[in-house]
Parts: C-alpha cells; sequence; structure tokens
C-alpha cells in the first residue's frame, strides 16, 4: 500500500500523509507557574503549565518520593460547539486523558530524586483541532523540564530528575489511508484512531488505538506504528532545541 | 488630600495613584467562539469569549427574548498558588462574579431583540495580577460586540442589540491613599476595595464596595467613585477604537 | 427631585419614602445556641444563631486567632414559589449573601482575641418580604453580641471583642423615587437595588449597588447612600437598646 | 409491671411514664405557605408547611393522581452541638425522617382525588429536644389539612380529599421503664425506642421499633405500642380541636 | 381469622401462608472477603462479605471500640427494569436498608472487645425477588462471624465477640391473609408490609412496620409479628448449622 | 529471546507463558436481565448482564439507531483491600474500562438495525486477580447475544444485528518475560502491560499499551500482540461454543 497516493483527497496546507502540521513549543509563557509552555499543532493550542506544591497525596506519604499528575481541561469556546464546564461530574474522556499525561511523565521522571512535592501539570486546551492530548503530553514535558529546572537553579534538586524526553503525536485510517497528525476533520472521519507516546530512543511508552468506525488489520497497526515513531522523533528534537535538554 | 503625594510608596512602574496600567484589548482571538477577546491589565490577561446557542434556560422559554450569561475561571496556574479547579463544589467567589459580569452585561444587552439564544460568555483567567473581575467585564463586552456584529453579518439579526458599553475597573485605598486600578499587590494590602463597573455616559451599572480592613468614610467612598468613574471613561474610549462602536 | 412627592402611588401601611418597616430584634430565642436574634423587618423574618465551635478552618490554623463565618437560607415556603433547598449544588445568591454576612461581621470583631475558635453566624429566612439579606447582618451582630457576651460570663473571654455595631439596610429606585427598606413587590419592580452595611458612626462596611433595569447615575447613588445611612442610623441605636451595648 | 413506680427518676416536669409533654399546634403561622403549623412539644419546635405546586414527578406522569411527598431538615443551632447542612450529600436519617413523613400522610390523603398537583410538606426542625419526627408527622397533617381547605375554598378542590388524620409519638425503655414522647436526655439513654405512627381510629399507619442497646421482648413491645396508641388518641384529639376536622 | 383458608389464590410453589421459600446460607464464598455468604431465600440473591479495615471513623477515636457498619446496593440488573447505580446521590430507600443491617449487627457485636478496627458488611443483591433486605441482615451475621472467627484464628482476638445471632423475614398482608416471606409478586400488592430483624432467643431487635395502601390493627399486628418470630427461630437455626455457632 | 525459559520462576498452576488461565463462560445466569453471562478467567469472576431500555440518551434522539453502551464496577470485597463505592465521584479507571466495554462491542453491532433501545452492558466484579476489563468485554459479547438473540426470539429484531464477535486479553512483560493473561500478582510485577481486543479473524478492534515502570521496544510490543492474538483466537472459539454462533 503507497499512503501519500495521489489519488486521495489532499490534507489541509497540502500536507503529505506522514508531515506534522507547523509544532511550535513556547517555554516559559507564565508569569507564576514553575513551569509552562504553549504548544501549538497547527491550529490546536494548549497551555501546559506545572507548579509545584509540598507534600504528596496521603497514599503516597512516607514513601519518600515526590509525585507526578496531570489535569486536562478544554476551555469551552475551544471547541466548535461550546463545551460545558464539568462542574457537576467529570467526563470520562477528561479522566482518560490527564491519566494518560500523568502515566506518560511519570515514565521519564525519577520520583525518588523529587523530595516529597507533588507536581501538577495542568494541561488547558485554548483552542482545538484534533491532538489536544498529543500536545498536551508534548508541552507538558516541556513544562515539567522548566519547573524542573528551576528547582535545580533555586537549588532544591540537586540534578534534572529526568531520565529522558516524552513526545506524543497522533496518527489514524482516513479514508483508507494512513495519516500523521489528524487536525479535527481528518479525525472526525478517521476509521482508526492511535495515539502514541514515545521517547528520543524509539521506545515506546503508551499505545492506545482504537476502531469503532473499522477494524485494524495488524499490518495497518504497522504502518501507523511507523508514522508515529517517526513523528514522535521530530517532536522530541523540537523539544531539545527550546529546552537544551539532551541526554 | 493629595492623593498622589510624593512621600507614599512608589507604585510599580512608577504609577500615579490615578493611572491605570497598560491595558490592551485584542478582539477575535479564538478560531470557534463567534466572538473573543483577550484583556490585558498589566500583567493580568483574562481570555473572554462569547458562544451563541439555540434555546434558552427552561425558566425564560416562551419568552421571545434571548439570555447573555457568564461563567468566570482561573486556569489553575494563572496565580501565585495552584488554585484548584472547581470540580468538587463551586466557590462562592466564582459564582459572584459570574453573576456581576452577566448582570453588567445584561444592563446594555436589548434581551428582546436577540430571538431565543442563549450567549455566554466565557471568561478565563489565564494570568491574574488583580483586577481579574474587572478586566472579564470589559473584555467580555469587546466579546459580545464581536459575537453580536457576527449574528448581524449572517442576517440573523437586524442590527446590533445594544443598548451601549459597559467596562470595570477596580479601585482601593492602600496605605491611606486612594489607588486607581490595583495589581495583585495593591490589592493584597488594601484596606478598602470597590469595583465600579460603569457606561461610556458615566453611569453606573454596578458599584461594589467592600471594607473588610478598614470601615470607609463617605468621603472616601467619593473619591474612589472619581477615580473609578475617570478610569470607565478611558477604558469605554479604548473599546471604542477596538470596536468601532460608537452610540 | 423630590423624593416623597405625593403624585406617586403610596406604598404599603402608608409608609413615607424614607421610612423603614417596623422593625423588632428578639435576642435569645433559641435554647440551643450560644446565641441567637429573630429579626423581623415588616413580614420578613430571619431567624440568627451563632454557634461557636472549637478549632478554625484548616487554612487559619496556627494564626492564634479565631473566625467568624456564616451560612445563609431560604426555609422552602418562606417565599411565594417554593424555593428548593440547594442539596444538589449551591447557590450563586445564597453563597453571595452568606459572604457578604460574614465579612460585615468580621468587619467589627477582633479575631485576635477570640482564641482558636469558629464562630458560625446561621441566618435562616423564616419568612421573606425583601430585605433578607439586610435582616441577616442586621440580626446576626446581636446574635454574635449574646454569643460574645456568654463567652464572657463564662470567663471563656476577659471582655467582649468587638470594636462596634454593624447593621444593613436597602433602598432603591422604584417608580423614580428612590425608597428606603423595599418590602418585596416594591423589590421586584426597583429600577436600581442598594444595599447598604454600616456601623453606629457613619461608616461603610459594604455597599453594592446594582442596576439591572436602569443605570444609575451618580446622583441618584448619592440620594440612596442618604436613605441608607439614616436608616442604618436607626437600626444601630435598636441594637444598642435591646443588647445594651454601647461603645 | 408498675411503669410509674416511686424509685425511677422522675422525669422533667414531673411527668408521669405515661404523660407528654405540652403539645401545641399552631395552624396558619406563615404567609407564603399555602399551609402551615408550628408543632411544639415540650422544647421541640418543628416549623411545618404545605406548598402546592402544579405537576407530578416524571415517573407519575399520566396517573390523573396527585402527589404528597416531605422533606425534613434540622437548623444548624436547633442543637446542642451544631448541625451540618447537608449541602454535600443528605444524612441517611434525614432521607428516612422524610420518607416517613410522606408515607404517614400519604395513608390518609386521597391522591386520585388531588388532581395533577404536588403537595411538598417541609418539616423544619427551629429546636430539637427529642421527638422530632412524631411532631414533624403530627404538624404536617395540621399543614396538610390547612392547605387542602385552602384549595376547597379557592373551588380547585370539591370536598377535602382526607381519608382521615395521622399523628405520631414516640415511646421508649429508659432505665428499664416505658416511657411515652421522649425527650433529649431520654432519648439518648433509652435502651429501646419506638415511633409510631397512627390514626384517630386506633389504626396503625407504621410502627418503627429499634433496640440497639437492649433487645426487646414481645411483652414490652405491646407495652410500649399501649402507650404510644393512647398518645396518639391524644394527638388526634388535638388536631381535630385545632383543625375543627372530625370524620 | 384462619390465614391459611383454601378460598384464596395459592401462592407460588405452593407455599402455606406461614412457609418461607427454601432459604440457603453459603458461607465463604469470597477468596478476598474475610468473611462472606451467599443468601438465598427462593430467587432472591444476595451476597454479603465482612471487610476488617484498621481504623475506625474520626467520630470513635479514642473510644478504644471498634465499628460495624454496612453498605447496601442492587446491581442494576438484579431487578425486572435496570435500576440505576448511585453515582449522583444516593437513595434514601439504600440509605435505610443500610442503617437497619448496621444497627442489627451492632445490636449482637460486642464493639468494646473488637479494638479499634471497623468491619463493614456489603450487602450486593445479585438478583431480587423481595426481601432483600431482610436476606442482608440474614447473611451479614454469616459474613460477619467467618471474619470473627478469622480474626480469632489469627490470634488477633481472644474469643468471639458476638452475645448472639441475628436474622430477619419480612411478613405482610396481601388479599387480606397475612403471609410470611413474600416474594416480589406478593410484596408489590401488599397491603402492610412488615420487617422484623430477632434474635435466637424470640427478641425483637427491629421492627419496622408499614401500611402505605392499609392501615393495620393491632390484632393484625400481632399476626404479623407471630408469622415473623416463627421465621426467624428457624433462620437462627438454620445459621447455627451452616457456621457452627450456639450459644 | 525465549519467552518460556526454564531458568524463570514458574507462574501459578504451571502455567506456560503463553497459556491462559481457566475460562469458562456461562450464559443466562441471571433471571431478571434479557441477557446475562458469568465470566471466569481463573480467580477472576465477572457477572456480565444486558439490560434493554426503550429510548436513547439525548443527544442521538431522532437518529433512528440505537446505542450500547456499558457500566463497570467492582464489589468493595473483590479485591484484597476493599475497594470504596464510587458515591462521591466516579473514578477514572473504571469510566476508562466502561468506555472501553462500550466501544468494543459497538465495533461489532450494528446499531442501524436496534431500533432507538439502549443497551447497557452492567459488568460488575464479583472477585478480581488480573484481568477484570478483558473478562469484561469477553463476557459483555455473550451477555449482549443473549439480549439479542431474545429480542429475535421474541420477533422485536428480525435477525441478530452483530457483525462479528468480540474478545480480549491481557498480556504484559514481568521479569523480562512476556506472558499472556497475566492474574493479579503477575499485574503487579509487571513492567508493562498491553490490554488487547479483536474479534475471531485476527482483527484488532482496540490496543492499549501501557509502560509505566519499564519502556517498550518495538520488538516487545510484537511479542506481546502475537501473545494477545492467539489468546484471542481461543476465546472467540469459546464464545462460539457457549452460544453456538459463528458467522
Amino acid at each position: 500500500m503507497t499512503s501519500d497516493s495521489a489519488s486521495t483527497p489532499a490534507r489541509a496546507q497540502d500536507r503529505s500523509a506522514s508531515q506534522m502540521r507547523p509544532v511550535t513549543l513556547t517555554p516559559n509563557v507564565m508569569k507564576n507557574a514553575t513551569g509552562s509552555c504553549l504548544a501549538e499543532f497547527g491550529d490546536t493550542r494548549v497551555l501546559c503549565s506545572a507548579t509545584v506544591e509540598e507534600g504528596v497525596p496521603s497514599w503516597r506519604k512516607g514513601s519518600h518520593a515526590g509525585w507526578v499528575t496531570a489535569e486536562y481541561a478544554m476551555l469551552p469556546a475551544s471547541t466548535n460547539r461550546r463545551t460545558s464546564r464539568e462542574y457537576r461530574g467529570r467526563k470520562g474522556r477528561s479522566m482518560e486523558i490527564e491519566r494518560l499525561i500523568g502515566r506518560s511523565l511519570r515514565a521519564v521522571c525519577r520520583l525518588d530524586r523529587l523530595g516529597e512535592v507533588t507536581i501538577t501539570l495542568d494541561c488547558d486546551v485554548l483552542q482545538a483541532d484534533g491532538g489536544t492530548r498529543t500536545a498536551s503530553v508534548t508541552g507538558a514535558w516541556v513544562a515539567l523540564h522548566a519547573a524542573l529546572l528551576s528547582l535545580v537553579e533555586k537549588g532544591r534538586l540537586p540534578r534534572l530528575p529526568l531520565t529522558g524526553q516524552v513526545a506524543a503525536i497522533s496518527a489514524g485510517i482516513v479514508g483508507g489511508r494512513p495519516l500523521l497528525d489528524l487536525d479535527y476533520p481528518e479525525d472526525s472521519h478517521a476509521d482508526v484512531d492511535l495515539n502514541l507516546v514515545g521517547n528520543e530512543k524509539s521506545q515506546i511508552v503508551e499505545v492506545q488505538g482504537t476502531g469503532e468506525r473499522a477494524l485494524l488489520s495488524r499490518e495497518q497497526l504497522d504502518e501507523l506504528l511507523d508514522l508515529g515513531q517517526a513523528g514522535i522523533a521530530q517532536l522530541t528534537e523540537l523539544q531539545s532545541q527550546v529546552t537544551g535538554f539532551r541526554l
């Protein structure tokens, strides 16, 4: 299968199947957060911040280790139809996403070297055009890096407790064609949707593939993983550029 | 009383007592909202959006009139100490502020000319440095104007159903000295705090003055009202410049 | 403008524009409360109680100071249409009112002389006919005074930690005419509504003026403040009579 | 067994074992409720109101019948230790009591003759000294009667849809001695507690007997039922006197 | 009155009026619970478990005594119409039942000999065909016995802290006829419903009788109590057989 | 890598790395549910039921299509430490799992042929020993099949609206060794955890792989997918045997 065949409908901005949207990661955009990053994937904009608080959740007390957790929310007007705030009960989707963000960042953070602090990554979607969860993971790592660097600079940590980077990207099959980094119109028509979280060494932190409209063959899964891993390589390189972090 | 006496401690950026921080109102910053405005008062940044939805709350059904309401929230990392999201119950402060925003905008909007739609003004504080509620009111008017203009342009309304403008500003007594547009450090030390909502003709839409640390004489109230009304005149002029709206 | 002009419709019970309804403040009406007061403003009846509990909210621990807070609720049948209890989420209006009551009483109470106790002022509206929030503030002060006196009598406090009195009254513009102490029918037709909290020395503790139906000129605000301050003088005098408290 | 033996400790106010506290039922004490009653059993004071609203709960729609339901709450300062309001979740005890009140009143009300209206009996405890649930049932019947009478007088009902009266009383075994109408100190020391709801013809609407501190023999249950039934005869007679209702 | 008259409609499975459905109590059916029991009354199936946790509720701290409590829930598909889970607020019925289970078991358990542990009896209805609350009490005692026996065997308690057994059964008047152990169709048509909790010595722990469709004479109450006490004698005998417990 | 090497610690019951625990699927175990299945994977026991209700969620009204959804809960005593019921807010984990179950079943059900009904799959974990979400998916398909068959038999559907089967299994890397169908002790020590949902034709419905303790190479992912797909082949064969369903 040739996934870039000329006969299929063109993507917006003439993107090729394996091409990501323009991505920018802008660190330190919030005055009051310990670390922050505005992550933009095309028109998707997520404001990620890292806040450091003393203490850990009660179930971790006495562990002599820290905790890293995440919260994810969409501004009501970030979406085409207004999205309600979750005042009367959390949505499953939001909890799923914030659990994913938290797990992904804990995978590369030495909690045992943090001390008994909790770092919360808040990922607030200012504008949604597909891929908000993967932009959140990618930007949250930059925010976390900035916050940890600030703790090092203040002498509260001897060195960065990071074992590596983590970034995420989506891929999917749209009209029979595997595409990288779906925007909202593509996502709405995707038969299969894959979210991949990985590091700078082509290792996988998390993979979630779902076929609600169509089932997925093993070959298709492989194609999507190939696309995703190539995307993550680009994203971790960009993270290195904006943070100066390289293992 | 000389409220700008040289013997009192200087304000940040050498502001005079009756001087506002630099204010910018940037309309149409959100792709998916019908109308939007980023309101900045110094380091305070509030993203205001206006979303139009069919239908009105059940208690207004059959009224042949529309409804304008507001929601206010702070991003967790907008403040010095992380602010919790209101998932387990609303805070009184937030509800108070969103009720204020809603009342202020309804005061200048002809609900009977809107049709049975609900316009929600979402005011999300990206960064807090004092005066978030007054920045919200001021920016929300710009967002509302943009949304209504869009309805007019789409032919859904024959003309703008606005009877005027509305803007808001804070004033307070700090160290015995009446000051306009308090930033967060000033607000934290204010003996008396006044929030004033007004229009472009020096009329008052809402006044809220509180003296938790000190009581307020009638003369002091008058001084604060003078300061506030001067500030509102500048803000409504700025609104006119960015929107082109003049009665 | 003559605010008592004979040509405007008469008020119920032939009240003049600057005349309050009959007010009674009956202290110590509840057997189990440390202090209590039944506040009646015409047909409005609010049962105010002050309960003293050991300890302070967690965010005040270690301050060596006490805390004074308030809760406000309406009995479901206190109003013309049954009012729902707030079991599934607080109403903004109630939270706004109880925050106002709490701030008003803290303005005249030396928290640093209370010890680490929390005093809760419960204001339960038995019957509503306008002005429930101002009756609550006025009655709550009497209940607080009674509770503090009881602590002094039991030897738990060396002297009353009160720096003065606090009372509240409403005023509004109805049919173009400034009126003091609106009853429910007047309140329903008011163009402008002012709630004023003050002390026995004509100082202002809190002012809240709202014009949802009409805007307010600075002159009108002045007239309403005059009416309100005259009312508060009468109310603080009545408080002195029923409690024996005079600074 | 002689339940009034001189050797046992005297009851407050020298009550005999089978003697109720002074009971007063004062109808129509609330201006805005369709029907109301202040029920006083000694120092226990419950304000009962009946509100009539159009419509029935969704699960009864189309039944061509009405509904009678109840809500029960204690003012925070009605008890010795302040009782929290149930904002963050209902208490099992309150729900149990309001279900009891509702069932008891439905047992004597012809719902099929009400039309599709809902009558809510709100029972708010102003002061608690034992027996609040039984005072609630007894007073709620008077409030319901007043509300129904008002509907008859307004021509909305052809005749009273009541098949009889309903009243309630507690009894218990304290220090081995069966007592009628326990006050709070007695209730706190009771080994066995019985609440009896009955009508004016010695029929039983509901019986609830609990022995958490001691088990109950069948003979003791019989003694308590005898005491309770005698009490209910007095209460239904008092209801007849204050309402004029007699079958 | 002859309650088994041949002219009345037969019960399912030709039960006589005073005959219970086949009852089985199967202890130790859950691998992870400290104690458990599957209680079956005909088609009613309740899975009861007893879990032991360190510590007691905060209001019991320092009492040097333990606590026994219960939770009751129905699987959604246990009933004919799907029953919603109580995620958005507890139902009064469930809270009433779990309070009854808790009180019943505390009546025969020496809390002062438990140490500061909390034992929770979870009663989950797998299938409902009437009598779920009484099956819960009866099965919960077996689960509690098993849990306590396990604590004795592990050396954490010197001996069983039980003062006796507790079992429960329903009775009711259906078509004028007193019946023991109502199944769901009978319960749906019962005029009067009695739940009786008792011990192995014919003592009563709790009695709850309700006549929502018809009132109850004292004679009928006596008949129902006779039926119920005979049923409890059989149930406590069965409990002894399956547990080996006899006082 | 040889994943069954003799040098690694043996699995319980001497399972080989690619061997599932004994699995039984028992359909129609609940009298009141339209369809049901008890799914047992070793000591893991999940009771799955399918309930058919008229109507669809409001956001699907007018679609002329049905809806299939799921709820997942654990009995408190199903786990080693008691699991709290989710009365005060849902857990992210539960919502994630019930969303997975719902998506998986919708992937093989023709919603457009259901009519406007909602089928709820309730998956209640009676006993947990690892793999409860995969047992839920596998059992829920059997329950759904039984419910749909019942609708066909009652003439409410012309034929089964199923496009195939769906089953799920876990795999993971424990001590460096890829294992199929982890039990709880294995799951607790797994470095990487994969849940795979698939059909009887080796197609993938959903894949979720997480490495919180270790990162995952592409080769390892392939090994886990191989294991999982072999497991799903066995499970769909078992489903065919117990239901008679074969495409």
